[in-house]
């Protein structure tokens, strides 16, 4: 008998209809014998509903009550889940992330979990019952208050739990078949990879690739869960996300996949001093702004001599708030002017193989060149290669890399609709 | 500085605009230098909606998911008059029943208060905060699950919260103006009650005034804690509960008010064998179907010697598990057949003063037979008369009745629609 946690996302439960279903799959699982711990996102637009409320009767609503708020969308999509299971004849009880031991730091809206002591999810288990667990929340450490955390919260919530009860696999069932080579609607011949490393998969996700937020991969690598990404609409083996670099065999493929990322804009602080200390202030400012910063480069302007340029790209729609908060700075950082655009894309190639290969790099930027595609910042990693271009060429640019790496499958992609949280 | 603790219903806080409405009035509480507790109930038909998704998933949903899932209600409108009161410039933090120290037994759907420790709600009053607490819900003492109070919940946490932090009221806005003498549908002129003593409210929520539910009122009785039930839509004073009939002077009115009920039914089973124990069966019976009676009486059967019948009202939704019992005993206990009646309503007088004044129960018989209103069923407190009469002469007996004790006002009675919970 195993251990086995399933997390479902809000467009696999978004009407009775599809609860009744999932709870199907749940109860064959236990039926199978198996120990079932299950994660449940809200209800397909819940949330959504819920801030739409907030806003009416709060332009800025306090974190702390706003995580109390949004936590009652996993609250009733566990219950319901756990009553269609008890229709089916099987033990059900669901819980909140503060009875199911999830501990986190008091960031409203962002808590890090801190700690999982899951002692009545085991009694739950060790009663005979299917133990289901609210999502995306948990409970401060320090005032016992309501948290979220934030985005990619309830995959984190599975993985954590998995962790914390040794799990044999942590399922993560979600609105595509697995992790794909490239996104399938860009991409048609995209294929289904079967394992994929942390690593990759750490940057993938990184890169832009939406089936599972970053800092669930990091979760699951840190703790060495394995993490079995798989359709809700189907019984076919999905991707399974898994295992170092290290261990990889020199016959492991040389790239994993093409990932992209439209969310991000351009910031180019122009004729910016030429001495230590300046880049610094500059991202200094950005940082005191709360604001993530992704690719950078510096280049000498050869226009204004003893100045440079530096260019970053940073979520698109912090952009506007990174550009105010550098101009209050400009007489201070002595810069002459801030160049925004957020016509921009960025498409990585990932692989842990690309690591001894140095031709990479070559075959990629001959790959752009022939499909009449400007590159605009380059950054590499030792298993990633990143490249901004314009937003109108970004799908060009994924379909040019795929087909020059030979990503391609014969079998065809499932893609739904819908999108979990 | 006093400590008041208000409580809404559901129709008070339906909408945001009237969440933003109520807020205005906690601001003002607070601003008038109290510090205030309040107690919320779910928005609007909240509550009526999850039972219908919980209906969708199953038959019979098991009592502790729905639990979970309908005490997500009142954690959503809580948050948002919280998010609310905060727009307003005042602090605000909302708990839920588990957080706020509501300790209950582990009946789900119908747990009753065990104790209450308000610590958190003590500490964000000495904080300068609001304390806002989601009523109709705990946590069971022995399971540490959450549990729901049943119907009327939420005043019983108001006043227990009320009670717990000795506050010096607990306030009930409602969308009546206050207790009046007679439900304002039925009689026009119905006189809007000042005060009321716990004894002749106990008596009024038991005859069917819905204004307050009966377990609130006996709560508020034994923690001796004043209750003003006001509208939440006017400033105007409305009617305090408070004080008990041993201090009630020789001028207070002879009759508090008339209450009617349009909720039971009767049940009359038949040739019941006339000998010790035969009744005590048939309300074991009853007893075992968990089915509240209310009204008995038995006559003895003319036309059938050594038989006696025995009549009954129970609430009419239990009205046909309840014959179904009887009939499953029917040749264990002997009976020879049971009429079921639901085209019955109940009116009762209510008023300490009866108990010196002897002819009261004549002055009722008497305006009952003018009115042509026949009496099928009698019964009788200290301070209350309650008869049985056909459904179709329940308002005409109200009016009689109100009119035979002079319990008019010129003062226009003020109804709204919308119900609480």
């Amino acid at each position: 008998m195993s251990l086995v946690v399933q997390k479902y996302g809000g467009s696999s439960v978004a009407t009775a209809e599809r609860i009744k279903r999932v709870a199907e799959r749940i109860v064959a699982t236990r039926k199978a014998g198996h120990d079932v711990v299950v994660v449940v996102s809200a209800m397909g637009d819940t949330t959504d509903e819920l801030m739409d409320l907030a806003m009416q009767v709060s332009p800025v609503p306090p974190a702390r009550e706003l995580d109390m708020l949004l936590t009652s969308g996993e609250r009733i999509s566990n219950s319901l889940v756990a009553m269609a299971i008890s229709a089916l004849g099987a033990e059900a009880r669901s819980f909140t992330g503060s009875q199911a031991g999830v501990l986190t730091t008091s960031a409203h809206g962002r808590a890090r979990i801190i700690d999982v002591t899951p002692g009545r999810i085991r009694e739950a288990l060790d009663q005979g019952s299917i133990a289901l667990v609210a999502g995306f929340q948990g409970v401060s450490q320090d005032t016992k208050d309501v948290t979220t955390l934030g985005r990619g919260g309830s995959d984190t919530t599975a993985v954590a739990l998995a962790a914390a009860l040794n799990a044999d696999v942590c399922e993560i069932y979600t609105d595509v078949d697995g992790v794909y080579t490239a996104d399938p609607r860009i991409v048609p011949d995209a294929a289904k990879l079967d394992t994929i490393t942390y690593e990759e998969m750490l940057e993938m996700a990184a890169s832009g690739a939406k089936v599972l937020m970053l800092r669930c991969v990091e979760y699951a690598r840190r703790y060495n869960v394995p993490v079995h990404v798989r359709s809700s609409y189907s019984d076919k083996k999905g991707t399974l996300v898994t295992g170092n670099m290290e261990d990889l065999t020199v016959e492991q493929a040389l790239i994993t996949g093409v990932a992209h990322d439209r969310g991000e804009a351009k910031v180019t602080v122009v004729a910016v001093p030429d001495h230590p200390g300046v880049a610094a202030k500059i991202f200094r400012t950005i940082a005191d702004a709360e604001i993530d910063i992704d690719m950078v480069v510096q280049n000498v302007s050869i226009a204004d001599q003893g100045k440079t340029d530096i260019t970053f790209t940073l979520p698109k729609d912090e952009g506007h708030r990174a550009v105010a908060a550098l101009e209050a700075k400009r007489s201070e950082i002595g810069f002459s002017n801030v160049i925004y655009n957020d016509h921009v894309g960025k498409v990585s190639l990932v692989g842990a193989g690309m690591r001894s290969h140095p031709g990479v790099t070559a075959t990629f930027c001959e790959a752009l060149a022939e499909a009449g595609v400007n590159i605009d910042i380059i950054t590499t990693s030792e298993i990633r290669i990143s490249v901004l271009v314009r937003d109108t060429e970004l799908d060009i640019a994924v379909r040019a890399l795929h087909k020059a790496f030979d990503l391609g499958s014969d079998e065809e992609a499932v893609i739904y609709a819908g999108t979990g949280r």
